[in-house]
């Protein structure tokens, strides 16, 4: 299994993206990473950090898209980034999976332009995980386009419900739409014309409509939503949850700073659950191939994770379990660019 | 002043509602409450709480709508509830303004019911105050209705930057819309309408656009969304804000209990700022009178910030500041039931 690695995107690049492909072939005996970037700069982490013989290609890019460039003008202006670099790479289907934490507007335009969907797909989606109090789940569209229409919600159930079972490891996800209120009448326009779509799909394990709480309580294991709601929930649960915790162990520093020292082991432990950072990677769902983003903020054991999650992916043949549901409601196109 | 209080409201009354008005009234010496619902019930607490003489009037309503009960189908069976005689006192002008703890969705219903919209205004909002790493927030529509278009947004706008300004006592307070990205070009076709109508108002201390994180980062004083966005935040924020103190909380008393019984003292302080049930109140913006929605698990303590609230929305005449806006767009219309 060769999986492609954008070796220069986000923010720890490319230390922890080489750092991260080393860890994860160790884990993987089967997988070849294909290392996309500077090939001076990601040899001379290869060489720091004792990288095993023989499992590394280098794919040079020469140039990088900064994680706060402009979307568009960035792919204009660089098209030998490591970014459509690596997308080109998967749309040719020179790798079978790849992974990158570099510029998510950009990562997502470079796919959606250079890769076609699968068959029966209309609309691709990102594919979250969330902490939540039973664990995690799944939230999608978190931000692959603004403007969902009821089909595209009922495809991003169907498409994120097999992403949970066959590679997040939940066992028939229940799955949920949000809204304001459980009643199949309540919600908007968008939420009432979906609910019987899902509703009427008996493969899916729909539990309804749920609320804003819902996501954080863990109450369903995949929760659908247009990308622009999304994209605002995922955003600001990065920040509160984070923050929340910052703001308390800041005030509990000054008040009473020996206390929690002692305590603080204790409190890593919990805070690291919530750090998104930590996490594996978001599969851009729907495309033909396979795109893990991981958080621009990145580190090794991150990156770890997203190849990894990018190799069950493969594995567990998530794209073709896509297309038995899919594919035959219509035809395959060419891909969009739907920027957010 | 007369301030209207649904005292059969929220999960707490008439305990927590009666007392509240108590420690409200010692601190207005100008305000006469009106309490509102079980005559007989509304009496033992007075009574038992050694309320001022001569401060309180009681108007008897026999029903009580259940805070889980489906608010259309309540106000159809309950027609003498607390809910519906507060509304119907503050629809008649016997009373300044009116407070209620009670089924949000009833109350809503029950207001847009038979109050009017003030002159000019096409839609009523419902502005709440979010706790902030800054300081507070004011997000708007949490949630009066589900579809808004962008006239509604930028009505909004107006009227919460008013009672931003004029009630909360956020000076000049930075508005801005809450999209995917900050450029005038980013978001979906609500808030790129939305936008030049906000940008165009030069009384408007318009931002421009800010993210998911910038809502509990607190880099606007108001945030502006359609009421199924800010309806999801809100119940989102919550949830996460206590329910990750929650889990962090447990973690240590089970941990090390002897050294977080010496810490507790310094937690419940910010854990108080993060909990909703402390703050003052919502006001319904834009209807012809004044309604302030408390949170259902209001204490004592909520139920007097909310007449407070109430009181300082009166003495600042945000209404006639709000026609005098909005006033002369277009003429007062009949309310429209707009349920979530």
């Amino acid at each position: 299994m060769r999986i492609a690695l954008d070796a220069m995107g986000g923010d720890r690049a490319p230390s922890a993206t080489v750092r991260g492909a080393v860890e994860a072939v160790r884990d993987l005996p089967e997988v070849q990473a294909v290392l996309v970037g500077r090939r001076e700069a990601i040899e001379a982490e290869l060489a720091s950090c004792n990288a095993p013989e023989g499992r590394f290609e280098i794919v040079h890019a020469e140039q990088v898209i900064a994680m706060d460039e402009s979307p568009v003008a960035a792919l204009r202006a660089k098209p030998n980034s490591s970014i459509v670099t690596t997308a080109g790479l998967a749309a040719a289907g020179r790798v079978d999976a790849a992974v990158s934490a570099g510029n998510t507007g950009a990562s997502v335009a470079a796919v959606h332009k250079m890769m076609r969907r699968l068959e029966g797909v209309i609309r691709s989606g990102i594919a979250v995980s969330l902490p939540t109090l039973r664990g995690q789940s799944i939230l999608c569209d978190a931000g692959a386009s603004v403007a969902a229409r009821p089909e595209h919600l009922y495809q991003y159930a169907v498409m994120a419900s097999l992403y949970a079972e066959y590679v997040v490891g939940l066992p028939e996800p229940k799955v949920a739409l949000i809204s304001v209120g459980h009643e199949e009448a309540k919600g908007n326009d968008l939420v009432k014309e979906a609910y019987p779509l899902l509703k009427a799909d008996r493969e899916l394990n729909f539990v309804g409509n749920l609320e804003g709480h819902d996501v954080y309580l863990g109450t369903a294991d995949v929760f659908i939503c247009d990308g622009f709601v999304g994209n605002v929930l995922l955003k600001l649960i990065e920040a509160l949850g984070m923050g929340i915790l910052g703001r308390m162990q800041q005030h509990l520093v000054s008040a009473a700073p020996e206390l929690f020292k002692r305590i603080e082991p204790h409190w890593q432990a919990v805070a690291d659950m919530q750090d998104y950072a930590n996490h594996g990677g978001a599969p851009l769902l729907g495309i033909n191939g396979i795109w893990i983003k991981c958080h621009g903020a990145s580190g090794p054991l991150a990156i770890a994770n997203g190849i990894k999650l990018a190799a069950r992916f493969v594995e567990n043949h998530v794209n073709d379990r896509i297309v038995a549901r899919l594919g035959g409601a219509g035809s395959s196109s060419a891909g969009e660019v739907s920027e957010t």
